[in-house]
């Protein structure tokens, strides 16, 4: 197993504050230095930029893939709702959507002043929110649409944008507006319901280990963090070089709650009407601050080779003038040869000087860069760094033999990446056996996760005040300890 | 060149009205018929349904590729704009920004009587309104990103949705929520600047004609029909079975209109500031209104098939129960086979009858039909049916024959839809000399677009007259007659 990119010899790291110094002010430098997203001029929003939206990209394309294979179909429904189908489901409104943004009017005009503002003659006789999630509106199709069994089971997926009026936003992790995808199943049975949400989830998790290399803790919510409205919320749980903890996507069992609020019904095969049974599951723009927490290092941003912007960073290093035609066009010929062998590359054909284009890869985070200059063209042998390894891990690769040893560094340095955030994820969760030695862990301000018997902590005064205290919360039950144990983190 | 599908021998269509009797309400049914979309419970919004989002995932695949290849690269903006960003550009807000969803809170709480209601104290101190278009906030960025000559060309594209208060919605083609794609690029000389202009336009053309089979005129906008804000705004209109004109897609040279609104300044070689010079271009769900209006007949949709959600509907015949088993796995290995090479394959495993799975099917459109049952087995031939052709297309094709068969109808098929619009389209337009000629048309009520002088036209005040009294429109100034004729029609 490969190891974690070192620092250069002379200590000098392309991102300051390094991550031991301010883990928060690392994360955003490293998003500044990779022209990923920045703030937006509205407040709480993002603007997510070209390098950062071409991952969101690759995200979407891979994760439809696999939903598409689950049968699940994509849609489009309304950005806006009306209150009353959000006041239709009392607790959903208690815990969700009351941070929203609410449209008013229809019409702008000028007024006495003559500024231009909203034109009190379209106030609108019913006020919309935009969606915060769909539940409501989408029950309200899937009401019209199923009639019978035979239209069961119904899935239906749509990739969107969706608002939560945050105060305090944080680039990818938590921002007023956001991406995502939200499935929203129905079903005849409960059971049936059940496995939906458990096979989504496990989707989820395939998805985020295979691809984004980010390894996770699969489990159930505890029910104060379930969704609200849902009766079982399960969760993969990733955890950041910080030692906390990162949602990266819910699927939830939401039992009949919105088919009932919904009226989804069905005719069943025994001729009697039935209420339906509904799921929902959802992921974001935030797996990409994950993905940066995960794998990102002091000198920047590290991709996972399979949601790579580009795989390949082409590097002509021109020494003298009268070479450049000639390395150029030989870089050319390896990024069509590459490109024909499925590899995505970019060539800096920029007039930067070597190392300013070497630094520019790296804090990118591209997986493998590829240095092309007079002497390894005459020599027959160019220089492959994979982005993990650094420096320590530089090979000279026959020309002949590039596209395939490219291909080789890729898939071992999705592997590694994956193996090693694992065997992080391993040193950062401690088993404990009470809540005393949940306590001294965080106020001995130590960082990570905490896994004891779920009993200690259901219902305890103890534990609630802990939580109060040190901003700690139960991230999740483990499916691997059978919903005995539980997880502790502070969380993102 | 293939004849365009006749009526079946009793003459019963699937849909009524016909495009004869009643051309606006065939267009409703065959959007229902073919379970594309319908109205949403938010008035003016539309629910684009699976297979209707289907078509438009088409699209966003094959026209990303072809807007990638001019290395314009994808990003997202906030779907919210402060009002001082709509204010700053005077000519846009007269034009366009008006009939817009206007934010002005951003909570939602129960008021005295117990309902749920905006929560006063949340009050934004500047409304927002939800973008109808994006040239203020994504000169905004442009204005910070841009300092240097290097920076530009400057080519961003977001496919996202968008909002314009309808006050008469009608699904696809006019949608207070619509799809779009928007580009926004950036020039440091006006003659870059309208080259781009009209590639992007070159670019819809390629896409709308290749893609979905409708021929467009490609030409330019009179002064008063362009986009506000714009110096030249250059569109590609396509005709309806109706006669009726429809703005496929539109691409904007803007001047310096914005980069003066937003500043969008550059230093230049020559060590002096100089302003930038941008450019817009957008095509929506609106296409897929035109792409049923263009393809559509008596009997439901025709897709085109590069964008058919799927090629081929497989239809397993089963006249005796025994032989099912066997036809559904014969089925199941032919459309493995299909898909094996890159056709889009979906079997009708339903239990409803023979004539059932064939009458959906047409109304859906989907371009080739496969019918499969115990005779065609035995006699190892399969009958493959043209949605275009109708009855009279039918053939027989031996099953090892059948994947290369297909893919020669699908071809043949993509190229005869263009070709038979494309004779229509000729028949469609009229020269004519006068505008006595043009009163006389419209008046007799013809439907169809006439070609004169633009000179007549131009500031004609006899020519007011007659587009106030016949609702007709400019569509545009060809390219293919240099500026001196225009186009004049009715318009969706």
């Amino acid at each position: 197993m490969a190891e974690p990119a070192k620092n250069l010899k002379n200590a000098k790291t392309a991102i300051t504050p390094t991550r031991e110094e301010n883990f928060p002010e690392w994360y955003q430098n490293v998003i500044k230095a990779a022209d990923m997203a920045e703030n937006a001029p509205v407040r709480g929003c993002m603007i997510i930029k070209p390098y950062g939206f071409s991952v969101w990209e690759n995200i979407q394309k891979h994760f439809d893939r696999m939903i598409k294979a689950e049968e699940v179909q994509n849609a489009y429904f309304p950005l806006l709702i009306p209150l009353s189908y959000i006041a239709r489901e009392a607790e959903h409104i208690e815990g969700f959507a009351k941070e929203c943004a609410v449209v008013t009017h229809h019409r702008l005009s000028k007024n006495e002043k003559g500024e231009l503002a909203a034109d009190p003659a379209s106030i609108l006789t019913e006020p919309m929110i935009i969606r915060p999630t769909s539940e409501t509106i989408i029950g309200e199709s899937m009401h019209n649409w199923v009639q019978s069994y035979r239209d069961l089971p119904l899935k239906l997926n749509q990739w969107c944008n969706v608002m939560r009026w945050e105060m305090r936003p944080r680039v990818f992790l938590r921002t007023t507006e956001f991406l995502w995808q939200e499935g929203h199943n129905a079903f005849a049975t409960a059971e049936e319901a059940d496995r939906d949400a458990r096979r989504m989830l496990e989707v989820y998790r395939d998805f985020i280990e295979n691809y984004l290399a980010v390894p996770v803790i699969a489990g159930s919510k505890t029910p104060e963090e379930r969704f609200p409205g849902a009766i079982e919320t399960y969760t993969v749980e990733a955890f950041m070089q910080d030692g906390k903890a990162l949602q990266s996507a819910t699927s939830h069992n939401l039992g009949q709650t919105f088919a009932k609020s919904s009226d989804i019904k069905y005719l069943d095969k025994d001729g009697t009407q039935k209420l339906a049974w509904t799921t929902s599951w959802g992921m974001s723009t935030r797996t990409i601050g994950g993905l940066i927490m995960v794998h990102g290092d002091d000198d920047g941003m590290i991709m996972p080779p399979r949601v790579a912007p580009h795989q390949v960073a082409i590097l002509p290093f021109v020494k003298d003038d009268a070479d450049k035609a000639n390395i150029l066009e030989f870089c050319e010929k390896i990024q069509k040869e590459l490109r024909s062998k499925d590899i995505s590359v970019q060539t800096d054909k920029s007039d930067a000087r070597s190392s300013d284009k070497m630094w520019a890869a790296i804090k990118k985070g591209v997986p493998v860069r590829l240095e092309v200059g007079a002497r390894e063209i005459a020599e027959g042998q160019l220089t492959l760094t994979r982005r993990d390894l650094g420096k320590d891990g530089k090979v000279k690769v026959p020309v002949a033999e590039c596209a395939a040893k490219i291909a080789a560094a890729l898939e071992q340095m999705q592997k590694d990446l994956l193996a090693n955030a694992r065997k992080r994820l391993q040193s950062q969760i401690t088993d404990v056996k009470s809540l005393k030695d949940v306590r001294d862990y965080f106020a001995a301000e130590k960082q990570g996760g905490l896994k004891l018997d779920y009993s200690l902590v259901k219902g305890s005064e103890e534990f609630a005040a802990i939580k109060q205290e040190y901003a700690v919360t139960t991230r999740c039950l483990p499916f691997e300890d059978n919903g005995q144990k539980v997880i502790v983190a502070k969380a993102y």
